[in-house]
C-alpha cells in the first residue's frame, strides 16, 4: 500500500523550496484535530495511526520521483537534489487507535524539522481522516446493534482500493466482526465472511439447483441468498435441501436476505426454517443498512443474527468527511496561531487530559499546554521518537479491546444515535491566555 | 496502482469454486448500471474506463496470493491451482468516458466466461463507481462556473490514496483545469497547481517576510495566501511587495482567499490590488466550495479568477455513492432477470441508442436488446475483444473534449443545478416483452 511521496499537494513542495532558500528548518509542532463534529454526531473515534507510522517510517524520494520533479521545470536542481536524503526524523504523539475524542482535541501531534513536518501534511490527513471517519461511523453501528455480528460489505462502493482496505480495518477497530474483502483478511489478519451473489442463483436454470450446488461446493460455509425471486418460497427450498443433504453430513449454515422489508421477511423465514427443523440455520441481512436501520431492526426484535453493512458505513454517507485540519502550533519554541475567520486555532504544543468517574465513564476532557500539570490521564501518547517507532504498535486485537472500553466509557447520552448536548472540552486558562497574548502581538 | 486480485469480495471466490465444481463456465453477460440517480441530480457522467481496462488486462493471481488462499483452509487445493492460469479473456463494451448517462443505462457490459466475469465484479464496481461519482459531481461545478479555472484541492480528505488520485483524474475529465496532487500530474500528465499554506505564513515572524521569501523562491509562480490574519491588510502588503520586487523582475502572480465571505473579501482585495497597480494579480478562492457556492459567487459577479474545489467534490458530499449494480443479464445465450423487491432489472444483453435534435441537444435515449435495429447513435462501444484492448484508448485530452461536448448537448433543464423533471429513458417493447416472458417462466 506504499503510496508515492508525490502523493501530496504541490504547495508542500513549493513551500519546502522556499524554506530551503531561507535555511528555515527549525523544529515545528503540527497538530491534527477536528474543528467541529459533523451534525448529529456525539463523538469520534481515532484510527489510522498504524498506517501513518508506516508512511512516516518509509518516507523518501526515489530517484524517479526526483527526476520527475527536476524535469517539471518548477524547482531548482539544488532543491531537487536536496530531497534525496530527506527522511522523517521527528517525534509523533497521538491518541491510541480506538480512543474516543471530541472537537478541538489533537489526534496526532508531529514534532519535526519544518520541512519534514510540512511535507507530510497531505498524506497524514488523507490517512488519519479516512480511518477516523469510518471508525466513527462504524462505532455507531456497533452501539446500535450490540451483540450482533456486523460485517463490512462495502468494498464495491468504497472510494477506490485503499478506501476498501482501510474501511475494512477501521470498522473492525470499531467492533465489526470482519469484512467481505479478501485482501483485508490477508493484509490485516482479520476475519473474512462471504455468502453468494444473485448472479450465482441467476446463472442456474433454477434456484434449487443453485442452492444445492453451492452447499455441496462449500459444505462448511453454505450461506444461501434467498431473495433473488421470492424470499419465502426460497426459504421452503432451503428446508427441503437441508433434509436432502443431512444424510450426507452437509448442513446449511445460514441464509441471507438482501431486499424488501427485512424484519417482516426475517420473521416469516425464521418461522419456515423453525417449522422445517432448521433452527440452526442463521439469518443474515444486508441492503442499505446503517446505524439507524440497525437500531430499528434491533428494536423490532427481528430474528436476524448478523448484518452486512456496506456503502453507508464505508462512505460515512451522512457525513462523508470531517472538518479536520493539520496546523502549525509552534515553531522554534514559539507558539503560533491561525486567526482566519471561523478557523482560529488554540496555539502551542498541547496535551489532553481525560478524567473518568467512579462509574468508569468519561467525566471531563481538559486541553492544556504540553508539560502543564493537570489531573486525569494524558491521552496523547508517544509513538515515534527521532523517526523511530517506540516499541511495538498494539495488535488489532488490543486496539479493538481498547475501542470497546472507550465506547463503554462514553456517557450514556453520547452513546445515543441522536444528537445530544455536546460534550464540552475544557480549555486550560493557560491556553486562553496564550491565545490572547499572541493576538495582541500580531 | 495495481491492486491485488484479492481486492475482491470473498463470495466471488466461493462462487468461483462452486462454478468450477459444476464445470459451469459458459459465456456470461454482466452489465453495470445505476438504478436511480441521487436525489437532486439530473444526469451522471461515465468515467474510469481506462483504469478498468488496466485492471482487466493485468488480471492474474500471483503465487503468493494462491498460497494464501490455499492456507486459509476455505478452498480445495485443486481449485487454488486452477486460479494460476486465470486471465481475462472476454469482451468489454462501454460508454466512452465523459459520456452523460441516466438511470438504468448500461455503463459497462462485460461478456466473458462466467468465472472471469464473476470474479471481477467487486473491483469493476469499485473503479467505475468512484470515478463516475466524482466526474458527475465535478461536471456540476463546471456547469456552475463556466470559464473559470477550477482546480482539485481535495487529496487530504479524499478517502485514501486511490481516491485522491482518481478524483484528480475524474474531475479533469469533467472539465476542471487541474489538480494540486503532484502524483496525479505525474501519472496522468495533467496540470498541477499550488499556492502556499497558512503554516508557511505562521512559521515566519511576520506575514511580510513570508510573502517576500516565497515570491523570491517561486518567482514564476508566486501565489500568496492572504487570509491567515487579516485579509485586507495582507492585500496592502502584497501591493507594497509587488512594488518592491518589480525592479528585480519578480511579479506576484496571484493571491488566495480561503475563509470568510469570499465575495466581499474578493471585492475589497480587488479594489486594493487595482488601486495599487496590481491589475495583473489574480484572485483565487477556496474553502468548502461546491457547485452551489460556485453558482452564488458567479451570480454575485465576484472578481474571482479561479477556485480550489476540494472535499465536497472529491467525496461527492451531497451524494457520496451511487446506487449502482453489476448484474448478470444473460448466461449461455439465455436472458436472466433479478426480481428482488425494488431491485428488478431489465434482462438480456442490451444496447443504448441516443438521438440528438437539430440543435445538437440530447433528444431521447432508447434501451434495446443488443443487435436490435434502432434509430440514433449506439452508445456502448467495443473496448476489449477476447481480453485484448481494441486500438488505443482515447487520450485524456480527447476524453475532456468529449465530456465538454456531452455537457453542451444536455437539454437546458438538465444543466441546472436544481432537480428537474427526470430525463425519461425509453425502454424498447422487445425488452418489456422479454421481462414478462421470463417472469412467467420462473
Amino acid at each position: 500500500m506504499r503510496a508515492s511521496v508525490l502523493l501530496t499537494d504541490l504547495y508542500e513542495l513549493t513551500m519546502l523550496e522556499a524554506y530551503a532558500a531561507q535555511r528555515m528548518n527549525g523544529t515545528a509542532v503540527f497538530e491534527l484535530f477536528v474543528r467541529a463534529l459533523p451534525r448529529g454526531r456525539n463523538f469520534l473515534m481515532a484510527a489510522g495511526l498504524a498506517q501513518l507510522v508506516d508512511y512516516l517510517s518509509g518516507l523518501r524520494f526515489t530517484d524517479d520521483e526526483i527526476a520527475w520533479l527536476a524535469q517539471s521545470g518548477r524547482f531548482t536542481p539544488t532543491f531537487c537534489r536536496s530531497l534525496a536524503d530527506l527522511r522523517f526524523t521527528g517525534d509523533v504523539n497521538a491518541l491510541p487507535e480506538g480512543t474516543v475524542f471530541f472537537a478541538d482535541e489533537p489526534i496526532v501531534q508531529i514534532v519535526a524539522p519544518l520541512r519534514e513536518a510540512q511535507l507530510v501534511e497531505s498524506r497524514v490527513m488523507n490517512l488519519v481522516h479516512y480511518q477516523t471517519l469510518v471508525a466513527s461511523k462504524a462505532a455507531r453501528c456497533v452501539l446500535a446493534a450490540p451483540q450482533r455480528l456486523l460485517v463490512d460489505f462495502g468494498l464495491r462502493r468504497s472510494h477506490g482500493a485503499e478506501a476498501g482496505m482501510l474501511s475494512a480495518r477501521a470498522s473492525y477497530v470499531a467492533g465489526f466482526g470482519g469484512t467481505a474483502t479478501v485482501e483485508a483478511g490477508r493484509r490485516f489478519g482479520m476475519p473474512v465472511y462471504g455468502t453468494m451473489a444473485h448472479s450465482y442463483v441467476q446463472a442456474h436454470a433454477d434456484e434449487d439447483a443453485a442452492f444445492e450446488s453451492f452447499a455441496r461446493a462449500q459444505p462448511a460455509n453454505a450461506m444461501l441468498l434467498i431473495d433473488t425471486y421470492d424470499t419465502e418460497r426460497a426459504a421452503h427450498k432451503v428446508v427441503a435441501l437441508a433434509r436432502r443433504l443431512a444424510p450426507e453430513g452437509i448442513a446449511i449454515k445460514g441464509v441471507r436476505i438482501d431486499s424488501g422489508d427485512l424484519c417482516a421477511h426475517a420473521r416469516r423465514v425464521r418461522a419456515i426454517l423453525d417449522a422445517g427443523d432448521c433452527r440452526g440455520v442463521t439469518i443474515f441481512a444486508s441492503g442499505n443498512l446503517d446505524e439507524f436501520r440497525l437500531r430499528d431492526i434491533v428494536a423490532a426484535e427481528a430474528p436476524i443474527d448478523g448484518f452486512g453493512v456496506g456503502t453507508r458505513m464505508n462512505t460515512s454517507a451522512d457525513a462523508p468527511y470531517l472538518d479536520c485540519a493539520y496546523k502549525l502550533e509552534e515553531y522554534e519554541g514559539q507558539p503560533r496561531r491561525k486567526r482566519s475567520e471561523g478557523k482560529a486555532t488554540w496555539p502551542g504544543r498541547k496535551q489532553l487530559h481525560r478524567r473518568y468517574g467512579s462509574d468508569g465513564r468519561i467525566e471531563s476532557d481538559l486541553l492544556t499546554l504540553a508539560g502543564e500539570p493537570a489531573p486525569g490521564t494524558p491521552l496523547l501518547a508517544p509513538v515515534m521518537r527521532e523517526g523511530r517507532v517506540l516499541g511495538e504498535l498494539p495488535s488489532l486485537a488490543a486496539i479493538r479491546a481498547h475501542a470497546a472500553r472507550q465506547l463503554a466509557a462514553l456517557p450514556e447520552r453520547l452513546r445515543m444515535l441522536d444528537e445530544a448536548a455536546p460534550f464540552a472540552v475544557e480549555i486550560a486558562p493557560s491556553l486562553v491566555r496564550l491565545a490572547a497574548q499572541i493576538d495582541a502581538r500580531t
